[in-house]
Order: structure tokens, then sequence, then C-alpha cells
């Protein structure tokens, strides 16, 4: 079967082995509901218990303050319409470039006699510090900032924003999803500083689909959005997908054991990537800021980003057009859109992020395709004019 | 590794062998994330399609009726609360012996100025029809009974019970996650009947953990309770969990196929195991009532039931008692108590599930069991008397 080299690691990993082999004999042998008071359930339960141990560990974090959901957007969701529910409506502040589970469910709110409020971004994708600093004088109940964008690869220090948010008692949440595995996080300092929750998602780390977690600050008030059996101490109810919380355990292990040298790693590929793109004519966002070591975000001038991202697919590369996360949304990205880059040159935004399984090898190749492919095209404009 | 003879199907079920085949390709492989625009991408997307058209085909619905979600409680919360969100507050009625995911979530309505009518049941567990018909004259905006009882086996008749609800233009929802598998059941013919809505679970049918679906008439106003990217039509957002999912579209067609054998086959075994727990002085529970084939439900007088539970487990045998799906709840059975039996009875309730791979062979020596276990505890209880 034909397989593409895979630059898409902000959307999806690929399983590791050591988490596959983790999950087999759950899903070969009978895997037991943990709240049955049986053979099956008690060992259930004992799995589902040293995942949350593993989770915890990886982030810093007490067991007690997983919360185990389905997913990164279940777990925003999660905390926006849960914290909002046990608050009068008031102002909710989250940054113009959230991931859409964040920016819809605080829409959301405002059919609920909420306001919300973007936190703007400069041109680099960085929080913008007078928006914020003028923000907080409105005393938002809750904020959302995440600590590094899916799109641009830009990291927001949370600490320092969730700090300054404590002085006016707002609730400080961080979808952490993208920079979990790649920068170090560690939540009891977070929670010091006025971080309340952090997102966090299995299959951004060479995790399974289907597992997730919020992490919380357990004095924090928070209404379950699904609610039955009272699972995950009341918070979050429905049989446990035991088989991906546990590949999520150990992936989240090895995630915090490998962070430094993958960073490492990654951040040379990251380098040559973009001294390539540079030199043949690309435009690169965000370069001024604070950055994830795996993420590419490029265009070139007149060049549309789908089309590129479909001939690199046929000539055998799998990369991105602006956010991947979306059901099919051909509008211009809205991060570029929040960073006030132009239109036309936002339409032909190119994303490349790296992982576990790429390597130095493919830099040049992947390079020279960019070069023949970005040259036919402008061949085939020039004969179009 | 001790392998106790598995009676507890109606809490979980393990996978079918064919289920783990068609799952294994997308844990071992790359899996993309279905809304990439790329191989990864479309493969993962003909993938979700498939599985979509599996799972439809199994229920008589269309594929555009299948809402994939993470589990059978997130269905039905999806339903509870995404319907009432598009209507004015008014009446929801639900049967007493529900879920908790649908007691709960139609409890949760009552906060935003519901009001919540439980639908009581007769001794046997059976809808009591005075009850729902006086109901009616309420005109309920919004009513969910279950098409199978998990605790009793109980089948209520949904086709009837809502034809009856259109006349008063209530919108009507069936959890039809234990009869799944175990009874026929048509989404189109219910529709036309005036079911709006069915809740499905995978694992419940020897399916993966994760995978779930509301089968949804197109015309029901509902509004997402996962909002983000906007996958499944906008109504439930969040990367697909792709292992699962096609995991469930093979399980739920393997399901329809093999239902009226295997229902045939579980009848039989169930016939013997409840001669034989009647022959040992067990009281049976509604016993009167339409049940599906492979449940049990029973008490000895004066014998406490975790107890029971607890003797079993360690002579091989994982049964359940009381309700097995919420955690950790000692208090005896919402369903007992709604069909009126003396909390001294219900406290001594176990429940036999059985499935696909329990076999006639292991009925005598059960029974035999369990004639040793009650006996022992009897002689404890008389000598403590």
């Amino acid at each position: 079967m034909f397989q593409p080299v895979y630059l898409d690691h902000n959307a999806t990993t690929p399983l590791a082995p050591a988490v596959l082999a983790a999950m087999l004999p759950w899903l070969e042998n009978l895997c037991g509901n943990p709240s049955s008071r049986h053979e099956y359930g008690r060992r259930a339960r004992q799995a589902v218990d040293e995942a949350r141990q593993q989770v915890a560990a990886a982030l810093g974090a007490h067991p007690t303050e997983v919360i185990f959901t389905s997913g990164g957007s279940e777990a925003n969701n999660l905390f926006i319409k849960g914290a909002a529910a046990c608050r009068q409506a008031g102002l909710i502040a989250v940054s113009a470039v959230e991931h859409p589970s964040v920016l819809e469910a605080a829409a959301q709110l405002t059919t609920r006699g909420w306001r919300l409020c973007p936190i703007g971004v400069d041109e680099a994708g960085r929080i913008a510090a007078a928006d914020y600093q003028r923000l907080l004088q409105e005393k938002p109940a809750l904020i959302s900032v995440m600590a590094a964008n899916n799109e641009t690869g830009v990291i927001h220090d949370i600490a320092a924003l969730a700090s300054a948010a404590r002085a006016v008692h707002a609730t400080f949440h961080s979808d952490v999803v993208q920079a979990f595995g790649k920068l170090p996080l560690d939540f009891r300092a977070l929670n010091a500083a006025g971080v309340h929750a952090l997102s966090v998602a299995a299959h951004k780390i060479n995790g399974p689909k289907g597992a997730a977690a919020l992490i919380v600050d357990k004095r924090l008030e928070l209404q379950p959005q699904i609610t039955g059996g009272g699972h995950e101490r009341g918070l979050r109810s429905g049989t446990e997908n035991l088989p991906a919380i546990v590949g999520f355990g150990v992936a989240a292990e090895l995630a915090a054991q490998n962070l430094s040298a993958q960073a490492a790693r990654l951040r040379g590929l990251r380098q040559r990537l973009e001294s390539g793109l540079a030199a043949l004519g690309a435009h690169l966002f965000a370069v001024d800021a604070e950055r994830l070591p795996n993420t590419v975000y490029f265009a070139f001038a007149n060049i549309d980003g789908e089309t590129l991202v479909g001939q690199l697919d046929r000539a055998g590369y799998a990369v991105a057009s602006g956010a991947a996360c979306s059901s099919a949304n051909p509008e211009p990205s809205h991060v570029l859109r929040a960073m006030g880059v132009a239109p036309e040159l936002a339409r032909g935004a190119v994303r490349l992020s790296l992982g576990a399984d790429n390597e130095a090898a493919q830099i040049d190749p992947f390079l020279n395709t960019v070069q023949a492919t970005v040259g036919r095209l402008r061949g085939l404009t020039a004969i179009a004019a």
C-alpha cells in the first residue's frame, strides 16, 4: 500500500508500538466494565487507576485531578460549559486563535447570557499584551488561552497570563492539546500560578483516539456535561473506554520521558525545512514568536494552499492546509485572519507538523518536491495569465 | 490467568474476533484524521463512511441519520439536552426504570425550567398503561422510554408508546442500548410509528468501547452538546475515534446477521437457568413480562446480593448485583424500587446476562455453585441467628 511521508502530526499521530502493545491484551481478552464487582471489573478498575496515575505524573498533576473524556473537544467543552454553568453569567474571554472547540463552546454561552470577548494576537500570533491588560480590567469570569497554537505552533506563556488573571479572580483554562509532549508542562506549578484546568488528548502524542482528559483543580466548581452513572468523580459519566485509556497512560509516560530529546531533534529538522522553504521564496508565518519545535507554517505568494496540498499529496507527502481539525471548511484560517495576514496570502497557507516518525533523510526530497511543484504551478499560472 | 465464566454481558461484552481484525490495521498503521485532505485522511474518511453505512443498515436507518458519539451515555445526553435546548421548557417524561444517563440528563433539565415526570411501571416492570395515558394528557414535549431494561430485560413496546405520543405531538426517544443485537430494530418502521431517535452502543454488541451513536430523524432540531469543528453534521464535534467506529460497523453487521439464531440459543440457556434457580427457591423478577432472551434477574430471600456476587466471583462466575453500569453505588436498584419490590428482597438482586461466549455446558456447574453458595450463606445466617 502507498504510504506517503506523514508531515501532519498536529492533526493526529500514529500509535507508538509500546502503546499498542499495552492496549492489545484489553482488546484481545474480555475487557471488563470497571464498575462491575467481579474479577474482570476489578482488573479493569486497576488498569484505569494505573493510567490515571501515568497521565497525572506526565503532567505534574495528582491522579484525582484527571477527568478522562473521549477527546480534546469534549474536555474543552466540559471546562467551558461546565464552569460557566456554576457561575452567574458574565464575561468569557478566549484568544482569537483558539481551537474551534473552545471558540464554539464559548460562543454557545452567549445564548445563556454570557458576553464573549476575543483576545487579539499580534502579527506573529502572540497574545497582544495591551489587549489582554485592557480585557482584565473588564473582570472576565472565565479565560481560556491555549498553550500552543495548532496551526502556527506559537507558544503562549500561560503561567504569566494566568498569574495576571488571578488578580481579577478569573478562572483560567488552557487547551494544551498541542503543547503536551512538545513542551514541559507541570500542572502543580501552573496551578500555583493561577491555571485551574488543562485539556489534553492522547491521539496527538502517539496515543489512541478516544481518550483525553481535563486536568482540573478540585476546588473548581464544574457541572458535568455528560451525566449518568457518576463516573469520573461525577464529572463525566459513561463506561470508561479502557483500552484507549490504558494506551493514553503509556503514551503520556513516553511523551514525558522523550520530551527534551525529541524536541531538540524536531527543532533541527524544522530549521532545515524553514531555511529550505525560505530559500525557495516562501513566506514563513509567526517566525518572530516562540514556537513548538515541530511546526512549520508557510505560503507561496499566488499559490493556493489547497492546490499545493493536493499536489504534494500526489507526490507522496501528507501535509495540511490551514486548520486540519475542522470538517471540510474552505474558509481561510481564522488564526491567520486574527494575525492580520492578507487574505490572498492566508489562502496559500500550508502547515507541516513533524513527529516521532520523521527523519532527516526526508527533508531534502521534500524540499525538492516543493520546488518542482511550485515551479510547475507558477508555470501554469503564467500560462493562464 | 484465572478466567471466570462471564455472565455479565449487559455490563459489557468481549470484542468479536472479526471486530478486532477489522480494527487492527487502523491501530497498527497510521490512522489519519478524516478531516485531513491527504491520502491518510481520505482513507480514514472512507472507513468512517463505510462504518456509518453498516450501523445504519443494521438498524434500518439511513447513513445520514447516524450521529457517532463516544458512548451510549453521551448519545442519551445528546438527545435529551440537545432536543430540550431547541424547545421552550415544558414537560419531559421518562420511564422510572431508565438508565442513569437518561434519568440524570432529564433531572438536569429541571434546572432549566423543565418539569420532569417519571412514567411508572407495574410489578413486572412493564410501563403502566394507565400512567402513560394520564401522562399524555399533560402533553409532554419530550418522552424517553428504553426498548429493553438493562436489569430486568423487560421489553417495552416503543412503537406503540411512540404512536400514542404522536397524538400529542411529543418527541419520542428510545435508549435501545440493551435491545440492539437482541431484538430486531428497524428505525424506518419505528420512525413511521413516531420514534424520533435511538441510542445504541458498540460495547454491548461485542464491539469496542468508545463508539456509539444517536440515530436521529433529520427533521428533529437538536443542539450539539460537544461543539467545535462541526463533525457529524455539526451535531458532535471532535476527531472521529476511527478504530472504534470501524469496529462498531462490523459489530453492528454481525449482530444483525446473528440476531435470531443467537436469541433462540440464549433463550434456551436462560430457560435452564431460570428453572434451576426456581428449583433452588430463588425469586425471579419480571417473569410475567416479555423480556430479552439473555437476562435473568433473581434474589434469594435473606441473602444479600452483593455477598452472593462476591462468593460467586471467588467460585469463578462473573455476575452482577443490581445495576452494574453506575459507579460504586450500594443503594438498592431503582428499577426494583419502581416495580414495588420490597427493599429486603431488592437487596438480594443478582443479574445474569448471557452472551455469545456462553455455552450450555456452563449452566449445570453454575447452578450447582449457586446451590452450594446459598446453602453455605444460609448456614452462616442460621449460626449468626
